[in-house]
């Protein structure tokens, strides 16, 4: 795992009850986005029941974890972008304006899921991330977040 | 409530897992797709824990819920589009290909959800479906669904 702190951890106390990522929300997902070099990386880990059909991981799944980490990869990346870095204060909040997935072959059920941010246009209040969505090191979904801070 | 039978009632049993909308999974979300004219529609009341932040629902709810009543609906389509209605044997099976959300405004946290969509492209295996997802009659959220039969 790289070893930057996680942007979620330091998102103001009211803003961090997200089902995707939020530290308080005890039936959410838990998403945690790190800074790996350039790139951002988060892991999950999905339940039996996460399934699609088939032994596959379901899509909306895949969604959730893909708009999550993009929020999050926007956070990171305007801290950086200041000057910043994870944990120099809390992490700005980012929503989710619009969110493209593309299924390109079936997320296998079971071993942890890699998710991985490229960001692609920041200014102060917009951020663009393109996502990848792999298992294994295969890549099984793209993701395209439109982030807006808050 | 429309009173045609939902899709995902039909589905065959070894396709009814789906954390979205499978009858056979204990732990989902169980999304139901009816035919209301031309159009199809879904309810869905989130939980408490389905929140984003600040009184807002979930975008990965909003994509899974969009998600699975995209491939419900290519499979309600199917069926007219040979003929047969909803029940007529069992419905066939679609995945999720591509799936676009904007997030139009924040979606209030609390009221039923209401989830339409339309059949803009069918083909034998191939169904485009525009939808809207709306709380008290305000569209929030508008989805773009590429689903491909399997």
């Amino acid at each position: 795992m790289p070893d930057s702190p996680a942007v979620q951890d330091f998102y103001p106390d009211d803003a961090a009850h997200c089902y995707g990522c939020g530290r308080f929300n005890d039936a959410g997902l838990h998403v945690r986005t790190r800074w790996d070099g350039d790139e951002t990386v988060a892991h999950f880990t999905p339940a039996e029941y996460h399934i699609a059909i088939r032994g596959s991981v379901y899509g909306g799944l895949v969604a959730s974890l893909l708009d999550c980490h993009g929020t999050g990869s926007a956070s990171a990346a305007v801290l950086r972008h200041e000057g910043r870095e994870i944990g120099d204060g809390p992490s700005p909040r980012f929503v989710t304006a619009a969110l493209k997935v593309d299924f390109l072959k079936p997320t296998p059920l079971g071993p942890e899921l890699e998710i991985r941010g490229r960001i692609v246009e920041i200014k102060e209040r917009k951020v663009v991330v393109e996502e990848t969505l792999s298992v294994d090191g295969v890549v099984t979904a793209t993701g395209h977040v439109v982030a807006v801070r808050i």
